[in-house]
């Protein structure tokens, strides 16, 4: 495509960054402004930044909007707004809520016949596009996914908020002898407690206290009751060295054994260093995909299900076909 | 869908055989016949068999045709025939003559107002959509293919057209080493013979034959000379016994590292006991999108880029939104 893709970015957390980080390494792209609530001058970016009181004076001069805020809170109360006005894409990842933010982005984006990719990322994401190729490909088998070994925002934030905990990460871990169940074909029925393992290290605000925040950690139902969970309390300083990244990755596996008695395996993982940062290069190559379906006069909203691939790719079906297929 | 999907299948080799296979795991299929060259009543199936000289005769009854022939003869005659006919999906795995075989498949389909699916398999077919996603999330990378451990028909095939050759069977070797070089993020240049190693199973007419026959092997241009090559000799009762399945598989794997120094990798395999039964598998899924396709009224020749996934589940939107996303 000879015209560049015109972005901008809502939110500059994590995930924002993260974006800028990756359009940087996309020729396709000009990036128009990054839009914030907080004070344009207090942020540290080469960047254009703007307030995002003012983001709808530039309805007619961005393509695609990034929306990089939180799926808690952020998200269900911009696209809304945003969709109003622009083509969205965005990694809401609220796994039970999707339906509803899906409708509900729906008829906005229909009303103003803009496009809205929602929920883009590795999981869901690429993650959930395995799962369906899994479940296409062997229909009476299980598509199993394994988390980890990385930082769980949600679990850490759980034990953040314990009286008492000063700094806290938590890391999910895969259980190999789950995963080598399923690739097995066994196709087992796995207990949460089989299928993960959680360890948590904890910078307690006094070291005395540490026997009540093990097992109010322990204890906690949903976050960690149902798993087998170690914890270790360590120093600021060991935590500021050893703690602070954002690794994660996973596994999507399904295994088949069909009537012939062949045993058929198809994985899928990702071993990231940054979480946010990857599931913003995804954004960015799917981004492509929301300019296409724009353009073709698509509306409403989407998942990574309705987008053929081709889409994504900076190259033409031609090229495509020639070098890839 | 409350309509079940129509489907003939041409040709009754291994990916015939597969297709049937896997056409009993999927309710949402019928199969209205098998349409082979040979008579009828030599081909020992429950399934209807038909001459393939009475196809023309099912246009009204077949929603979607498999064609199950070979890509070096077979589908460069019959997909025209048929595609004039009938909505197609094919494992065409001619890599170098692909842009070819989709023009010409291309024009016949738009002029009858067919879908012809091309190329669906696993390489081409999941490899090649891994490749496209591995490219378009790290632009600057490379996306490697490995393939094996596992049976390539065709060194096999080059090999038993070697004078004093009775039965052989070639294993492709992806290298270990090379495989973590690509996973480390170093985005190595790799030749033929760093990536993969060819090992030779073969029983010869006669024993004393076998230096002229290992030199004959190991010095083939193409096939060979650019491997490491191991040829062992063995008896046609331990070739019978121990070399006579059809496994493969691969890795499809690129590592980034970003310019904040993470190091971020993506990758797919797949372990297959059966190479023919999984294309099959993955061609009964995605005849599903041919069909939907031809519903919307679509034409003309469509690759696996092309085709939004969500065409390819038996399940609703709603409800792959609900579940897998």
């Amino acid at each position: 495509m000879d015209k560049k893709i015109r972005v901008g970015i809502v939110g500059y957390g994590n995930l924002g960054k993260g974006v800028e980080l990756a359009l940087r390494e996309n020729k396709d792209f000009v990036l128009k402004g990054i839009f914030t609530r907080r004070d344009p001058s207090l942020i540290d970016t080469d960047s254009k930044v703007i307030p995002l009181s003012k983001v709808l004076d530039y309805k007619d001069e961005i393509d695609v909007m990034f929306l990089c805020g939180g799926s808690a809170n952020d998200l269900p109360q911009q696209c809304p707004i945003l969709a109003a006005c622009f083509n969205t894409i965005d990694a809401y990842d609220n796994h039970s809520k999707i339906p509803d933010y899906f409708n509900m982005v729906d008829d906005i984006a229909k009303d103003s016949n803009k496009v809205s990719l929602i929920s883009i990322g590795w999981d869901p994401g690429l993650f959930s596009l395995n799962r369906l190729l899994n479940q296409a490909i062997f229909p009476n088998r299980q598509s199993y996914t394994f988390w980890g070994e990385g930082v769980s925002q949600g679990h850490s934030e759980a034990v953040r908020k314990i009286k008492g905990v000063k700094y806290a990460v938590q890391y999910t871990i895969p259980l190999e002898e789950a995963m080598e169940k399923v690739r097995s074909g066994n196709n087992p029925q796995l207990t949460s407690r089989e299928k993960h393992k959680r360890v948590c290290y904890v910078v307690p605000l006094d070291f005395n206290d540490t026997n009540r925040i093990e097992e109010e950690i322990k204890t906690m139902p949903d976050y960690f009751a149902e798993y087998d969970t170690t914890v270790h309390f360590i120093t600021e300083e060991e935590f500021l060295k050893n703690h602070s990244k954002m690794p994660h990755g996973g596994f999507v596996i399904s295994t088949d054994i069909n009537k012939n008695n062949h045993k058929q395996r198809i994985e899928f993982n990702l071993s990231l260093e940054n979480n946010p940062e990857f599931t913003a290069a995804v954004l960015v190559a799917f981004a492509r995909g929301v300019y296409r379906m724009s353009l073709e006069g698509k509306k409403g909203a989407f998942s990574i299900f309705d987008i053929p691939l081709s889409y994504i790719s900076p190259k033409s079906n031609e090229e495509l076909r020639k070098e890839l297929l």
